[in-house]
């Protein structure tokens, strides 16, 4: 595990990666020059995989919309179907790619980043794949479905000398980087505890959610990722224990995932996490931390918009909206041009893809599971 | 432990208990005659024992307010102390009592229950004491400090003939029975998921809530407590298994007790309580079971008012204030005058410290605990 770590780092040290040969839209992934500094009026051209609700309503209306990136191409199974939206994206008929063409994008020069917004079992292979064409990635979360792959992504990204993103939106949110700031300059005391929970009703019995070839997991992959997420940026820190209860009352629905699951953390600095995530509840979309001297929190927190800050104190924590797609894209682009890495970079989701193993572990054998930090 | 149950449910059934001897002031523990009907007018005495805080803005103010009750002693290690308090509520001087002459209350007429307002860890002493001298006992919660001293009251109560009830004041608040009926009746589905969470910031580090020998435990035993009960009472379950994590940020404030516990249960019919308790928070006091369709709680839940109920379809769950204290005294008083036990006795105190034994020998050992339901 720790050897692709250290790949990455020594690569990313010692050689000169990503925006040449990303805007160049270089056929090899050998980088073409050293770091480029921010290039005004640069824009960089994503290709979308994976053209469903998420594609069509959020990431291709964003690309439209943001400042550094605009969208080039789409990555499909059923390439007639999305004619329509290449039309309306200005997406010329050659920049469509199928799944099993997408090495033919190395000679894409319009392409020079892929958002891989697929199911999470097809992550791993769309995310490498893209990498191989010598295409930078920003992938939805959660990065993939297990430990393994996370490290293939990283370790073929570092290879290839692309940039690797994970879609961790909320990282680039103002209320969540409010509660960030509250919580590490400790301004209700160090942290002692944290409670977050993400869950929702989920409908359509057939949907890919609900298949663990496709989906890796049930609600914890989908939305409790979020509380752990919440948990770990608000700290700063990582877990080194995690505990877990899962639950199941409709067997028949959630044959293949979990329905409900529970789990608390212990972080290395005393605090503690103590979270939930179900498909069969309504209306959980919440984190609260806690300290000495009162609490910071968000409901609702992880939607697209429509997020609310609570204090103790009843002080304003109050934003503006802002397209979080946008921002993230925005972020992303701006990451290539300048040639340094995401925030939210593949270690980020390989962390997160950590702890969810070592939760569903817990859940599994009924144990605490450590976790090395 | 289902020796004393048995015991309890044997001499119910086949002797006739409380009311007379309560009421008669017998200076013997063995039942005058046969439960007595609803005697208007009667009002039962209570003897006040550990004359704080407490006693003293709480509970000898909700005896003077009750229909059904008054304060006719006081039992406290000072009893020069308490003199101006006894003036005051017209209690003469031969109603006071010392820790060490409770049994010479089984002369006193006019005492026919005890209320026990002690640290936690002289409930069971004092719960002995009062039904040995022939009195109903009334205990704070947490009802003791272990499984072994709850079945020591219950044996006791059930030996002298005495009633005994848990200070579980919020089984009688309104805000708390509209949530249990809503769970119950599946307002919003079968309950899936319950968040709870109690917690402060304690103040004075010499307290006796910081001294195991007094407390017991911290703020699980405490307040934990009423997360706990939530669980219970909304579900209407008992736990199958728990599991538990402890955190200490100061070893020094918190030598003898824990500082912040999470713990999860696993109820019989699915749903998943997901619990918080700290001393060292600030603003923690909540629950919200949900359903697949929706959830109702109350934040803030548990203290003596303020209580504020939530729907997620934003229907009204607010109900006018009430006296915690007067409900409960009112309460255990008409079950002493109609001779039947309470919904909150010490049956369900024990059902609490077996739960909480369970989190903390979690806590302890880093292993799940099942339960036997």
């Amino acid at each position: 595990m720790t050897r692709s770590f250290q790949t990455r780092r020594e690569f990313v040290t010692t050689t000169a990666a990503g925006v040449g040969a990303a805007l160049a839209g270089a056929s090899t992934a050998r980088p073409l020059r050293a770091a480029a500094p921010y290039q005004t009026g640069r824009q960089i051209g994503f290709a979308v995989a994976g053209i469903g609700n998420l594609a069509t309503n959020r990431v291709l209306p964003a690309l439209r919309a943001t400042r550094l990136a605009r969208p080039t191409g789409l990555i499909t199974g059923s390439p007639e179907r999305v004619m329509p939206l290449a039309t309306e994206y200005g997406i010329p008929p050659d920049s469509i790619y199928t799944y099993d063409d997408m090495d033919r994008m190395r000679d894409d020069p319009s392409i020079h980043a892929v958002y891989v917004v697929t199911p999470n079992g097809l992550h791993r292979d769309h995310t490498v794949n893209a990498a191989r064409a010598g295409k930078h990635v920003l992938c939805e979360k959660p990065m993939a479905v297990s430990v393994t792959e996370c490290e293939e992504m990283i370790a073929a990204c570092d290879e290839a000398g692309v940039k690797l993103a994970v879609g961790y939106r909320l990282q680039f949110e103002a209320h969540h980087l409010e509660c960030i700031r509250l919580a590490r300059e400790k301004a209700f005391g160090a942290l002692t505890m944290i409670e977050a929970g993400f869950g929702f009703r989920i409908g359509d019995p057939s949907q890919w959610r609900l298949r663990m070839d496709l989906a890796g997991g049930g609600p914890l992959m989908d939305v409790g990722i979020y509380a752990l997420q919440a948990c770990r940026y608000l700290t700063g820190e990582e877990p080194v224990e995690v505990v877990a209860f899962a639950s199941k009352t409709d067997p028949v629905k959630f044959a293949e995932v979990e329905e409900s699951l529970v789990w608390q953390m212990g972080f290395p600095g005393g605090c503690l996490g103590s979270c939930s995530t179900s498909y069969n509840l309504s209306g959980m979309n919440r984190f609260r931390a806690y300290g000495p001297r009162g609490w910071c929190g968000l409901e609702p927190a992880y939607g697209y918009g429509g997020i609310k800050g609570h204090r103790s104190d009843g002080a304003p924590l109050d934003f503006p909206h802002m397209d979080h797609f946008v921002t993230q894209i925005d972020d992303f682009a701006q990451c290539i041009l300048e040639d340094r890495q995401s925030k939210v970079d593949g270690m980020e989701g390989l962390r997160d893809m950590r702890v969810i193993e070592a939760i569903y572990e817990s859940a599994r054998t009924g144990q605490p599971v450590g976790l090395q930090s």
